[in-house]
This record gives structure tokens, sequence and C-alpha cells, in this order.
């Protein structure tokens, strides 16, 4: 595996590969990897010719500056992660090399980015994009492998590759969940032990809201009542949103076809995201 | 020449390119093709193994529908144009090609995408960014060739290039002029025969300010007073505005290193624009 820090070093490692006729995979990460990286590395790993995983704490996507200081760093380990799992490159640059200048160009979704999440991280998706949208143009990978645990930032990333004719193919991978159901994250390190007991409430609460949808309630509200009523139990947890989207993402009232329920949720300073697919069962 | 209307059969095209190691040479246009055009298709011709024009009359960086539904097409003209000057590949897509579904995620350049021009054509630097992002994602140039008529486009697209990382070098190329020195520009077409003659004040008064400030002048409230009063002394136009800018496209009241003059004019219904690079000179 070849640790690569500069631009110009990884856009002629691409270029070798694609003199060897190699696809190439890329598996955009902030670090801290854990066992739902793991799952994209993989895919990459099996079914691309150079598996490049990018590590970049993208400072213009974070909406509050202790989290974006307080996000877990640690080169050495992830390095060791992606070596174990058989990437070719791992691209870490610095902020000086993504951002030489502050950034003045950005990519924006201005519909999709501004619900569910966005309404509580304003700036939070523009940034994904453009950072997203960079790394696309310094890799040009076939293909990138998101997880579903982002499901909006999967969402907003498939609609800017339609919409700007990205070549590149979107592969979304399923959330890896800890035995609990806890959704893997790595902002769950920072939950105290007994916070750690209550989170699992969050996905217990989903699939509530899935089991209720399944068994034929098509009343929107209904459901998100359940979803509440299930977290009031557990006092630890302050719930931010929780919202049932159709395939769009669009917020619904009456559930007509699948729906993704899709919920954000406080544990102290922590700030957890879950969702899931909930198919509709017959009344 | 091939003329090509599809996203997939254009990127057939540019991957038999890329097998026989040609480098690909765009020059993206809106049709209604001119010997400014011209100028960019030979470079590209001359300096490229595969010279792509591509011809689109971008919906969403009009702000005035007015403007989009008069704008000149003629499809058969331009694509004898492009055939004379030895292109190899016309991309002419239909707007439902461009645009299957609303345009809903934008390429923004706020701050200099809202000033000089952009101040009076809310939205058109973001349509103009936006498509060009597109267009660099479907052709994958080498190199792409614009005009310097169009400074501050030609701005916002050297700095998407570097803010977003496209892989792509772009050439700037002199305005071309009529021999009266009216900037040629497809909207020149819809000037009367008196409007025509009156159109070279515009030029005219750029060059009377990049003279002052090569004579010396260092106030740019000065230079701008002159420009004034050499296009009042033309009843038929009507000054939009004027501006001394410096390399980023700033605006300066003090003039200190080489400037820009740009400005941008009404005749009628038709709006023209100007620009000139002016060094400074000694007091």
């Amino acid at each position: 595996m070849e640790l690569v820090t500069s631009i110009p070093r990884l856009r002629e490692l691409i270029r070798d590969a694609r003199r060897l006729k190699l696809s190439i995979g890329c598996v955009p990460t902030m670090g801290a990897l854990h066992c739902g990286h793991g799952a994209l590395i993989e895919r990459a790993r099996a079914e691309c010719g150079l598996a490049v995983v990018t590590l970049f704490v993208n400072p213009i996507q974070f909406d509050r500056k202790d989290d974006y200081e307080q996000y877990a760093r640690d080169l050495e380990a992830d390095g060791a992660f992606c070596r174990q799992r058989g990437v070719d490159v791992l691209f870490a640059p610095s902020e000086a090399e993504m951002y030489p200048h502050p950034a003045a160009t950005f990519v924006d979704a201005p519909g999709l980015s501004d619900r569910l999440c966005g309404k509580f991280r304003p700036g939070h998706f523009r940034g994904v994009a453009t950072v997203v949208a960079k790394l696309f143009n310094i890799v040009q990978p076939d293909v990138a492998y998101f997880g579903e645990k982002d499901a909006q930032q999967l969402a907003i990333i498939r609609q800017m590759v339609a919409d700007l004719n990205f070549p590149v193919n979107i592969v979304a991978v399923p959330t890896v969940r800890e035995a609990d159901g806890l959704a893997v994250s790595s902002r769950n390190r920072r939950l105290s032990e007994k916070q750690r007991r209550a989170a699992p409430a969050l996905f217990r609460a989903l699939c509530e809201g899935r089991r209720l949808i399944g068994c034929g309630e098509r009343d929107a509200s209904k459901v998100k009542t359940v979803i509440r009523r299930v977290l009031a139990a557990e006092p630890a947890i302050r719930l931010e949103y929780a919202e049932i989207v159709d395939s769009h993402f669009e917020p619904v009232r009456h559930i007509e076809s699948d729906v993704r329920i899709m919920a954000a949720a406080w544990i102290g300073s922590t700030r957890l995201i879950d969702n899931l697919l909930a198919p509709v069962g017959e009344r």
C-alpha cells in the first residue's frame, strides 16, 4: 500500500493504473476507520483493480467547530486498517493540499440538502458534495462506495453524479451494526459507558416504526408518535428529528409505497443518526 | 466530423480517442458560431488530437426568457462552420439529454459570481459553472478553450477548475474584434444598422480608459468618469456598468498594478459586454 499525501502523486498513480487498464474503486472517508468502512473497503477490494481509500476530515462540512476538533484522527491506525484489507492507495491529503485557498466554489443541491439533517446542520451537505466532487476529480474512480447509514448524503451524491454527469458508478453498502443494533459510527467512541448502553434505543425505535408500517399503518404521524414514545423511555437520548420519507427523500404524510425512516438524536454532546428502509405491508 | 446528440455515444467516442492516446480539446459554445469561436476552434484543432465542439443553448444560465428565446439557433450553419475547420466531433445535445430532470445540483462561486455582470444577471454564472462542469464530466477534455471576451466567465471557470480539481487545462483566447473594434458576439446580429454603427463606442470608451491608466492615472473613479463621458456621447448606448478590477476581479479604487476594465452596455434590447487589460504606466 502506498500512502499518498500529494494530489500530483495521486494523479500519477491513477494514470499508471489506467495504463494497466485497471478499474479504480474509491472509498471516501474521514478516517477513524471502523468495520462500517471495512465493509466498503472489502467491496472496493473485491470489485476493482485499484482500491483507493481517501482519508480527509473535511473542514467545510462541519457546522460546529467543536465537532470538527473532536473528530477522531489516527492516521497510523487507519493506515494499518487499510493495509490489512489490501488497499492499494491511501490518499490522506493535508488541509493545505485540498484547500490551498479558502473554498470559493461549491457544489450545492439546494432542495435535498435543506431537509432532514440539513435543516439542523446548515452548510453540511454543501461541504460534503463539494469535497466529494473534488475527490472524484482527483481520483477519477470508476466506482465509489458509500454507506447507507448516511442515507441523505448518499442520495445527495447520487443526485450530484446524475445532475453533473460524473462518470462514476455509486455503490451503496448496507449499514453495519453492533450486536445490539447500534449503527457503527466513529462518533460512538465519544459515548460514555452509560451513554453507550442507552444508544441502541435509536435503532429500536426505528425498528418499531418499521414494524408498524409492515403491519399496515399508513399514517406517518402515528408512526412518528410511536418512535418518539420508544425514545422518550430512554432519558439519555434527545430526539432531534424522526421523519418518514419517500424515495426522493421528501417527507410523506400518507405512506403509499416503501419508505425510509430517518432519525437523528443527541446523547450528551454526541449526535447520532440512523435510518431504516420500511417496506409497506398489507393492512 | 461526427454530429453527436447523445451522451452515451459521446462517451464512446471519447473512450475510443483515449485508447488511441489522443489528447482531447473542447470548445464549449452556445452555437451561432462566428469568427470568435473560430479562433477557439483553430487553437483546439492545432493543439489536440480530438477536437470537440459542444453546442448547447443552456437554459439555466439565462436570466431573461426573451434572451433565451431570441438566442440564435442554426445547427446546419454551425455544423458546416465546424466541418470546414476540421472539428472531429460536434456535440449538440437536446435540452432533455442535458436536463432529463430539472437541474437540482449546481456549481456556484458565490463571491466572484455576484459581482460585475453577476449583479445584473442573477443566477447567470451559477448556470454557466453548472453546465461547464457537466460538459467537462461528459467530454473529459485535457484542454478547454474559452474566449477572453467573457472575462468574468473565464475567471469563474478557472476558479472552478482549481477549487474542484477538474483535470482540465483552461486556455484563454484573445477577443476577436471587427475592424471598428466591436467585440465579435452572436448578439451583434440583433443590432439594427444604426445600432451597429453606435456599438463600437463601447470598445472606444474602454480604449480611452486604458490610455489614461497607461499615462499614469491611478484613480479608478476618474477613469470610470472618462469611460462614462465617451459613452454619453453615443445616445443609442446605455451603460450598465463600467468597473476597474484587479486580477481577482475585485473592483479597485486605487490602481496599483495591471487591471482589467470591464463594461456592459445596452443598445436597445441587446446587451453587449467587453473588457480590456490595462497595464499600468509610469506617472
